[in-house]
């Protein structure tokens, strides 16, 4: 079954708005082993005239949000009744329900809502109880070669449940005994490259039968996505497993703050930040699970050198003769951290940010970070990611994370 | 000039990842008076050869995302290359970029990325400073029926800078006299939401000729953009500004932070922290502007209450007697992080960012936030903001740095 998505919106194009329909019905359709084949967006107006009619003969189905408001630009409805040929007739049950709304939310009726109402002959209508504009489903019509025909409001908030409750029973039945929904699996992976992967994995992997290997790599986390028959998936994964035994965060999409959240509760420890470069982020980040409170109580921002003195007793002289970005002022960050903290384990991390701020044997992109455990030896690492400021951060961030889980699972971490 | 964006991507037709690209283009494009005429997302493979196939008639230049990475699903180059009859070969320059960029990085080289340095006849490449692939730029070939190509990486880091240096300039040499500018002038707001400003503006404005009105509301952040005639836009920003005096953080689309740091350099004086539930990210993103450094020396993530206590003074009876989410606390925290840290203005927040954890007395959203200033007496209030975890942190920052504005500016923020 081929669908495609439709998003009509100026918005959208003029880039005010995001465009996260996509992505939401991606992750919908998904569920039912469908796959948006094309998505594509173009302006109010008469485009959609255009895009339909290139449409139809390529689809089973298509979905159309936006179009459906009151105003002149909205004219899907208008174009879709008069491609299938299709009068558009005034609905006395729509219009009465638009005019209870109005009461409901004291707002003046205008005419310009009236036109909502107006529905081609043998379409079904979606109620939208989070807004004026119904939807209309317009089943396949073979004669005037149209698919089936989703018309669905833009607001997300009206079409999310929309689609949730209305939409998406009628894909199932439609779909029938075709409904192919896939087996998949998710390997969320760090340390390692999406291109070290691939070539490693590919060679490996080649011989097995309806197996698609996809990548989607972000920031010093990759994504390896098995999608196909679930023997394949299994052989692979047990591949994936003895070639990647340490980098494997998680076999889903869990995000690595979350894993180390789940790992701290259930030791029953404490991690405590000691931050420079990345100025919070990565106590942020922490801090972004719910539940977080269990196992992180504080963190020590200390962006300038007398914070780090101050705060987690960096002796001046180290700081002096060493520089802030340096071995052993990260460690004696972390150990002043975990000592004053009381926490069980203390990150810390001192680089240099950028743009500006590098030097010929620190360039900009420059992270010295350490991991200090209790009872454990400290570790430190340079590493080097000349990325943009905002982008470092973020990378530093997920290193440490990192580090953290390997440590806590009890791999290596040197 | 017809321009059209493709981007291919599984990733985003499945919705791991929203396409913020589609947005990027049009806001930069809007300042060359172009607009986006279609945007289409595809997968990676073989769906790029119809979609090029259907768009080069009807377009002037398309831009293309994605497809440009190492692995075997990444075939935008050879498509473009096979479809324009030109043989790709291995550029030495390109190869010796990438070369260079793994031995930095210290990554193994491997033969999937030599991949990336085959570029087509006659296109020029784009360097990327942040990734390994470079764009290319195919100019129009009225032979095969092409218009302007541009490839470009997927990763919105790599993207971004490489349009900004590279496409960008010479777009706007290729439209040379067509090149229709148009006026306009972007007001960022904080205080004031979307649906106040247009009750109030829209009646004040609507005689005046030649303009649009644009509002993008963003959690906390309303940006009111005025585009049309010079003079409309000039009268309009008269209403505008006498309307909204203390509201409006800058005329132009600079963030918070960087207004914040701005103005604190300005004055010579710093800022500290002191956070709970925004768990670092109020330091994260101050720390997100370049320079930063001069203004923000030191933050305080007491997440629990011994932190509050051990880190910033808080009374542990005051903990006991108001609990953690109370004006006297947040004082407290304020008034411990001025004197504590030196700084000449401190920031607190203690609130409940859910989804568990509220009560009756302080539902989740709950936050009261302080600003401290040395001379001047403490502000604290409290507000509700009953949104998800992640928004909720967002909301709150955006608060409190527009609270730290106003004071800055001599705005009352009572």
């Amino acid at each position: 079954m081929r669908l495609e998505v439709v998003n009509t919106g100026t918005e959208l194009l003029l880039g005010k708005v995001v465009n996260t329909h996509a992505a939401y019905f991606g992750q919908e359709l998904f569920k039912l082993g469908l796959r948006v084949q094309r998505q594509t967006t173009i302006p109010d107006g008469e485009e959609i005239r255009t895009v339909l009619a290139e449409a139809f003969p390529r689809c089973d189905v298509i979905l159309i949000t936006g179009g459906l408001g009151p105003t002149s630009d909205d004219i899907t409805r208008e174009v879709v009744a008069e491609m299938l040929g299709r009068p558009l007739h005034l609905d006395e049950a729509v219009l009465a329900t638009i005019r209870e709304m109005f009461r409901v939310r004291k707002l003046r009726q205008n005419l310009l809502n009236d036109r909502q109402a107006m529905v081609p002959e043998g379409a079904v209508v979606l109620e939208n109880p989070h807004g004026t504009a119904p939807g209309l489903y317009l089943p396949a019509d073979p004669e005037q070669g149209s698919p089936h025909l989703f018309l669905l409001p833009g607001p997300p908030r009206e079409l999310k449940p929309m689609f949730a409750d209305l939409v998406f029973p009628r894909l199932t039945s439609l779909l029938g005994e075709a409904a192919n929904v896939p087996s998949w699996r998710n390997f969320r992976i760090y340390g390692v490259g999406e291109s070290s992967l691939a070539t490693t994995l590919e060679p490996l992997l080649a011989d097995l039968p309806e197996l698609e290997i996809g990548y989607c790599a972000r920031l010093g986390e990759v994504d390896l996505r098995l999608i196909g028959a679930p023997r394949s998936i299994e052989e692979a994964s047990v591949v994936v497993r003895r070639e990647f035994p340490k980098d494997i965060v998680v076999e889903s999409e869990t995000s690595i703050e979350e894993v180390i959240v789940t790992l701290l509760s259930q030791r029953g420890e404490t991690v405590a930040t000691a931050e420079s470069c990345t100025g919070g982020l990565i106590a942020s980040t922490i801090t972004d699970v719910s539940g977080s409170s269990a196992v992180f109580h504080r963190g020590y921002v200390t962006y300038a050198n007398e914070a780090k003195t101050a705060l987690l007793g960096v002796p001046v002289e180290m700081l002096a003769v060493h520089g802030a970005v340096s071995d052993e002022v990260v460690r004696a960050m972390a150990e002043g951290c975990l000592e004053r903290s009381g926490a069980d384990h203390a990150l810390a991390v001192s680089g240099i940010a950028g743009p500006t701020g590098g030097s010929p044997e620190k360039p900009v992109g420059t992270v010295h970070v350490a991991v200090a455990s209790r009872g454990m030896e400290t570790f430190s690492k340079r590493y080097l990611y000349p990325v943009d400021r905002i982008s470092f951060k973020q990378r530093v961030t997920r290193l440490v994370l990192d580090l953290l889980r390997r440590r806590l699972q009890g791999i290596g971490i040197e």
